[in-house]
């Protein structure tokens, strides 16, 4: 992982499918060896740079870089009002790399990750640029799939609910075919289809297919893992259309009974109801693992780009 | 102390007298020994999670976390506003139980952090949940006549100005109450007077009395304790009502001269200018004394909470 | 240093010549030994009391005591609205001194930090007050001409902009002018001059001397430094003045051409376009230089006021 040092993560798409497997698998040995990584990053800063409030994600990459034994310094949405006063993400940038080791970004903006990257002196990790990517949502789906199944290939993975706005499922998409080996069941309504240039990366990875449905209860069964999403009010132009199509695929018990013991059931929350709360206590729901999934991967990207190694890591993988 | 590890505190009504008391006495503790405490809670992160603003309250939380060698995580108010979008308190706290190993929560809706604390999977606090409970701040009030007077019962406590809708008021009186022995002196304007359950709680317990005035003058030369309170405007249906009363029960030195020289005069903050300012430098003040009790009170429930021992106090105890 | 343990820093007006001295040297000294020196304030807890949102201003504090083993709290801007509830600024520092070992405040007001200093039992660093004072910024602005041309007397200073609301140009002008042999050239549009309270204490200084002119390109080439401000929209009373004379100081490659090698060029921070980016890779342009030098002296200032020394400082002086 030398390699990762001091390089930024703005897209999956720039990251080398070893690197990624190697940070899910060094999430898992953080999770055994809790203590033993608590100094990690002892002696760091990172930044939080929050140009629009994300509470889960902001919470999940301080606590990531508190239990590596670093510090963390940010602003969330509302502090920055008059801080900005006019100043060019770059510049931004190129301040808060006197202060920092390390920058996590969240900017409505699409491509605000890249410009920060290019003008910081030290690592950049997008965390969220508008509709745009989100890298560490989709370590994290990885992360649990793997936790899960044991395996990222050979998997028949179905997403449903809004596959047109969700970024996280085109991201998850995406990263998942250059594994190989996955059949997507893509499961929607017509409204919030997935993009066509998602479907060409499924296209042009050799070993995976897709399916496209309006039907989620025909295909639970054939499942190993599901990805819900949230349709998000902000999408729609109108209320009518939200109403209609909100409720359309809602996951509940009755649904899951048809499902395999052994599927796996994402969603990148906040959920609002799209899977019942009864789903919670099924040990088929994944969602809650997810989060903590996150927090792990991110610990394990965060000392990755800083360079600093996971004490006992490499002696664990030479045994092995 | 065993027993607290891993509860949550939402209402003093569901702690038992000996574990109050024993969170009074490693208070003390901890004042005299800040610096062996320094690492009780090292590797441990707090979140505090305030749907709505308490610098203060939430400064206290975090400060006593960190003077133990943890660390912290939150938001405050404004930053959550779309971050919430629409999910519910108990799918945070789900979420917020994979970062943190304890959650202080303030919400504006009463019963929230019962909610909290029984969806989230690690300790939960009550940092204030509407106009219902705020039981370290009770417990701050507590330590506070325990340092400045040696005792928690056998004692005349005056309650002065808003004793209707302070909450502080309420759980102060029914708590002390069940330390039992104590003379209450209820002092308010006819509009603001104790609600009914409260006096109930006050007569359930046998060794203890109230009384009820309007006239502060006539009862301060009793009190062993006077608690004053500020009338809040948003209390108010207008402001006439708000401004006749307001300056009815101030506090200065000339109304002071007639009190006891032990008397602890105690205010839970911020005052607008229901005590002088010339009153401060009396050592009967002790409401910024109750600012530091506040602080360390919520270390030892913190350390209690997450089952850390003090380092010394089992010893110290045993010498005594 | 020892005496400047326990003192305040509201202005520099009142530190002596000697301890702004010993601080620009500690911050040198912070910069070639960070890891020795990254646990000075272990166990202290900096409380940053931002009343007005100033992201860059709070970042640099925060990170100076983070980066010094200390932890920090703190609000910003947003997050209080409620909380203050009408407290008074005296009130709320006793509150915070029973938190915090050391207070950074920024309040829209002039003359705040000095009431918060008054009224604090903690030392208090001004980091801002309305058009007042912000004497952190001075010292980044004076350890960034210290680290560039080693020095902070015989030198010609040039300033440019803004030179009538620009309060870093007043505070580092009347600061330099203490040092002595300073000639200043103050560059600014007849509408922006310097003010003559300011334009007295360099008369006052026997050794300095100014010269007064609209013609940046004329005088660049007599420069050691040059100091550019920001021509802040906010001070204008219509917007056709803030576009007509917000252009007029533009610095760009070309003008560039007639300065010394050796010029440095320093900026306060945020810049909107007073300087264009071609600027950024000429060596002459210092001013993200000053960011670290601003949170170096920081630094040095926070373990000087309280007291902390910084490890094998004094043995390096002493050698040399």
């Amino acid at each position: 992982m030398g390699d990762l040092r001091g390089s930024s993560l703005v897209t999956l798409d720039d990251m080398r499918l070893e690197h990624i497997r190697s940070l899910i698998q060094r999430a898992a040995y953080i999770d055994g060896h809790r203590q033993q990584v608590a100094k990690t990053c002892a002696g760091r800063v990172l930044a939080t740079l929050f140009y629009e409030p994300s509470t889960r994600t902001r919470l999940s990459f301080e606590t990531a870089m508190l239990r590596l034994g670093g510090q963390v310094v940010g602003f969330a949405g509302a502090q920055l009002s008059s801080a900005s006063k006019g100043e060019t993400i770059s510049d931004t940038l190129k301040v808060v790399s006197n202060y920092a080791d390390l920058v996590a970004i969240r900017h409505p903006k699409e491509g605000a990750a890249r410009v920060a990257a290019q003008a910081a002196s030290v690592p950049v990790i997008n965390a969220g640029d508008g509709g745009h990517m989100h890298p560490t949502q989709t370590l994290a789906d990885l992360a649990t799939i793997q936790a899960r199944l044991g395996r990222l290939s050979d998997l028949t993975v179905g997403l449903c609910g809004d596959l047109t706005f969700g970024r996280t499922v085109h991201s998850l998409v995406t990263t998942l075919a250059r594994f190989g080996g996955i059949r997507f069941v893509l499961i929607s309504p017509d409204e919030l289809r997935c993009p066509q240039y998602v479907l060409d990366r499924i296209d042009a990875a050799p070993t995976c297919s897709y399916l496209c449905t309006r039907d989620l209860t025909s295909v639970i069964g054939d499942l190993d893992v599901l990805y819900m999403t949230r349709v998000q009010q902000e999408r729609f132009f109108n209320e009518d259309d939200y109403l209609r199509l909100r409720d359309t695929y809602i996951l509940d018990e009755a649904k899951l009974s048809g499902a395999r013991q052994h599927l796996a059931v994402l969603h990148p929350l906040p959920r609002v109801n799209e899977i019942a709360v009864e789903v919670d206590s099924d040990p088929r729901a994944a969602y809650f693992q997810q989060v903590k999934e996150g927090m792990l991967v991110r610990m394990a990207l965060e000392a990755a780009l800083l360079g600093d190694p996971l004490p006992g890591y490499e002696d664990e993988m030479e045994e092995n």
